[in-house]
């Protein structure tokens, strides 16, 4: 269970890493909304590994084919079913961890939940599903583009190498004139730097994403359980190695504020606030301001060190990193952020439309 | 929409602050649970406006009513109804906010989402609501209780007085022993004075709020979307005025760490691990770990200060601070989070019955 | 589980036949529909036990309490809570059933489901239900009047005192002319004899009752799982003692006829057919004519005679009948099915608003 | 929206007749089942176009590809995705519908729904996306024979040859001695030679499909909204062609009887019943006893003859029948009610498992 994403902008996935194929179907996505196939090709390309050096060796050309849902070039209200085979796949790179289960990953979870895994490649938990949420969110984009909704996602830290600015003080046209995609290309030289430099040294390091919606209309989100902030988390904290999430107050620490502080003042019936530490969203609905986040990642857990753990009889064993994988994820989860903020919004924007008579 | 949390263990509320009654339906939980109903009241009360000098001198009863699903003791497998009426509402002191949109509040988003707004109280967007939650995620509680499951929640911050050990160093029976609920009493004292400044001073201050759930067992959670950690988090983010949840991590910082220091080594079949950087799941499942979680609360926006803003006509305006609010709310909000936490574990409960055959 | 209808105009209900109260929450009806209350109560009383000499004397009062989500007249967008309080009930008549299943009611298969029973009245099991269906099914009309849908049914037979001729040849506005409800007052009267006679010695007969829908716009449903007819069906079979559902071909018999008898020429842009065989949906979607459907009620199982049955522990006993029931249902049927009917083409109404773009 | 089928057993499906490829993912299916993929193979053949001399002359391979969530020969408890892809289809057979709309299709209503069509063999209205149903059905299906349930449907008639003994009387394991599918083997060459004569004609004709579940453990169902037979009943009614639907009163006429006559007594404690009016249902939940149902199936509205309609501007024309189309659907429409019955069943076994603590 669990497949499955948003409410009327529906996205259920399927695949594993090492499978014959990853795919999903998109339902719910309205009729007659145009579909540039090449737009999210790019979008995929954008998350595909061995794209740089700073990412894994692992290559997948990671071509999307649509089965349905499309006809000369629009959705026709039917279900979008694609597909993205699995090439590059070396299943023999696992055999290690048929019988051992890694440190800090799903290996042990899995077992225990299901009592049985698909190993190779990590199976399900792979962060190869990923690139399902690209595809569909690429989809959403383009609805949202309809209406004039923006997302952009960026890289703001890596490991200790911090971008300490508002994101309005940064040129978000640059985000991809490096390969880090951090928009200060300063700081992007020293977050490539310490990637490579942790690298060498067969470890990973952690990092943060932020995320910007400009356009949403007002009253996007529902008042209690699906406020918008709090399914815009959910999907953030559903993406592989995810353990911190807050919108709103980039100028500020949110516990130590005080209300006389942070208070966003109206300035016109567009909504418009003098300042916008609540991250354009009140009482869980979009008030017209930017909607933006911030993601914290944790270091994937793959590291290329030896480390002790358990087999699968309990016995205490050590085991070598192996496998092709990133020393940090933030660059390439760029797309995916974007694509789950994408699909969030797009399932909100159809929600909206029975709001009042 | 959105006023359903669960999957299987459902739970529909309704209600507005000033309106009859605020009640809710609790759909699926299981026949045979024997219920005590003082315990619930007992958590209800934790939750109750004017129960110390750090909350808002609004008087409720706050007394809870169920009319069905129980039977000689027992749930019996049928939907359980329960309402709390609305007692002490003053209605009159929300007129002067009939005509304008208080700043940082809901009565904006909801007046552009719907075209018609109940203003008193904050109508639904007031965290009366809450009280709803505090009420099923008792019954939770009682279910959680039977499996060995323990959630305990209190309070680390308000404001800049922050406890800075990790939670496995205090001692957690003393939540109670203090009006502000944190259990290193030094700290809370401190926590209440910041408080009581912050009031005097017509003004509101941020705060934060970690909880622990002790004795999940094993697998709990979903691979992909709805994983355990993601539902947690959306969870929390519904609560009125959080911002920030993060999980795991509480010795470190995340997104600094290296895997080859914050990875945690699995010490037996009952997944113990050495540490516990990654909150108990691994993969979006239960490890057999504590699972904790830090919450992020903004200062409320409440502030009995002359604030600008615009009226229904757009115009520009300035309006004063009324009516009882929490200069800081993470002390009442402490058996909010208790009971969203155990809402969210009791699903994941009933969804891991069907994990295999 | 099971208490929810509906996806967007969501109804969740709960209460047994002798609790304190029965009621629901109404999730998903649009913000701005003046609500006028007389006319549910209305509907509701149509309902009522006790209100002609063909039905059961329990008498409720059963006057519908609204909670919230109402404000000045209007819905407001929040939840509708509403409860009925159950007045009349005798619990002791209940006692002898305490221990003992009987024939063809829902005793034994609660017990063996849930492992406990409310015995009292039927519990969760009792046509008692049926009252929060009516009331959130009369929002539900009120929303869809605006829309110039309406919804009308009434008793196409009792036994074997049957209506022959199409709906269409019909004077509608006479359903509630006679106290069966049906429009052709002959056969109603013959009709209300059959039931008396069958009261008399002291048995049930089934009955029929057909639903028509008009002015119901163009492509309302959805092309596969959720077709606009299933959804019909399934609410219909929900109804207490509905055994057989048919929509369309009213007639001539569905399964002997051939498709160059029975399809349906288009006239006209509007939609409007020569024939209407097809019930007024195609491919699942509202086609712009009448829709139409008959449902099958058994007779209900409360007979007053004595039958053989086994009790609790499973020895063979005999049970005489006991309490107050109706000898045919579908008088009181009749606005149960409007309700239901009613709330299904609602959310089909809030589904449709996302079509395409 | 509405792709898809089931709350915990869950399918949804995508795929246009004339598209690429059709398909689906099973979400839910607990992990450890061993899936005999033959099998599967065998139940798609049962529905496979050209089977037989009475059905379409449409060639297709039918050749279901699983994609993940089976390892080794088990289910993982990860999604289950798989496709069929198109091979035969000649959509040159339909540039002729491209401006009109056939009568008693869902040409106009799709039309009107989406503002755009695929007109290419019915698109997503046609009856292909029937052989994603009894894929997913075949491994619900091998789930439910793991708890020793069985499902088989077949033929009771075909325009007016129509089986008239309970099924209890009938030979279920010659189902397959005929192509048409009816267990009475005399019938059953009075229904072929009905379907040839028809055929002959250029026209079609209705008939009707009988299933029954064995083995279904007590307790299977819910309370209220989701009764058993109410899914059942939606499940069918999903199928093509499908306008009615009763369930239980194989011997007798449902509205007619008396509850007398038709209660049914509870013999022991596995909740045996002397007779089985019911249908093994009783208030929605299953009795133990064998739970069987009757499927109406209109004329499909394809037919070898002129007739008239609109075309795409509303002007009115004539049409002629074109293309490869089943004279009656009922034979292979037989392993699709397998499915869905199946499908259903599934589900609510996975449901069952959260009854009581």
């Amino acid at each position: 269970m669990g497949n499955t994403l948003g409410k009327m902008f529906r996205v259920t996935t399927f695949g594993e890493s090492h499978g014959l194929a990853i795919g999903a179907v998109i339902d719910g996505c309205p009729a007659g909304l145009s579909i540039d196939l090449n737009k999210i090709q790019e979008q995929l390309d954008r998350r595909k590994p061995g794209q740089s050096r700073i990412t894994t060796a692992r290559k997948e050309s990671d071509t999307v084919e649509f089965l349905s849902g499309i006809f000369e070039g629009s959705t026709t209200g039917a279900p979008i079913g694609f597909i993205i085979r699995n090439n590059d796949y070396k299943s023999e790179d696992y055999e290690y961890v048929k019988d051992v289960f890694r440190p800090s990953h799903a290996d042990f979870t899995y077992q225990q939940k299901f009592g049985i895994r698909d190993y190779r490649g990590g199976g399900r938990s792979s962060a190869r599903e990923t690139a399902n949420w690209v595809v569909a969110g690429a989809v959403a984009q383009q609805l949202l583009n309809t209406l004039g909704v923006k997302v952009v996602s960026f890289v703001t830290a890596v490991g200790n190498v911090r971008v300490s600015s508002p994101y309005a003080d940064l040129d978000l046209s640059k985000v991809d004139c490096s390969v880090v995609r951090c928009p200060d290309l300063d700081l992007a030289n020293d977050m490539i730097k310490e990637i490579e430099k942790i690298k060498m040294q067969g470890d990973t390091i952690g990092g943060k994403i932020m995320a910007v919606a400009t356009g949403v209309p007002l009253g996007w989100g529902e008042p209690v359980f699906d406020k918008l902030h709090a399914e815009i988390g959910k999907a953030m904290l559903s993406i592989n190695a995810v353990h911190g999430f807050k919108y709103g107050f980039d100028k500020t620490d949110i516990s130590s504020s005080r209300g006389s502080e942070v208070n966003d003042i109206i300035l016109d019936e567009s909504g418009l606030t003098e300042t916008n530490y609540s991250g354009g969203i009140q009482g869980g609905l979009s008030n017209g301001n930017d909607i933006y986040c911030e993601i914290d990642f944790k270091p994937v857990s793959s590291i290329m060190q030896r480390q002790k753990t358990i087999n699968t009889d309990g016995v205490a064993v050590e085991i070598d990193g192996k496998g092709r994988h990133d020393s940090c994820v933030v660059p390439r989860a760029v797309p995916i952020v974007e694509g789950m903020f994408s699909l969030i919004l797009a399932d909100y924007y159809l929600r909206s439309l029975a709001n009042k008579i």
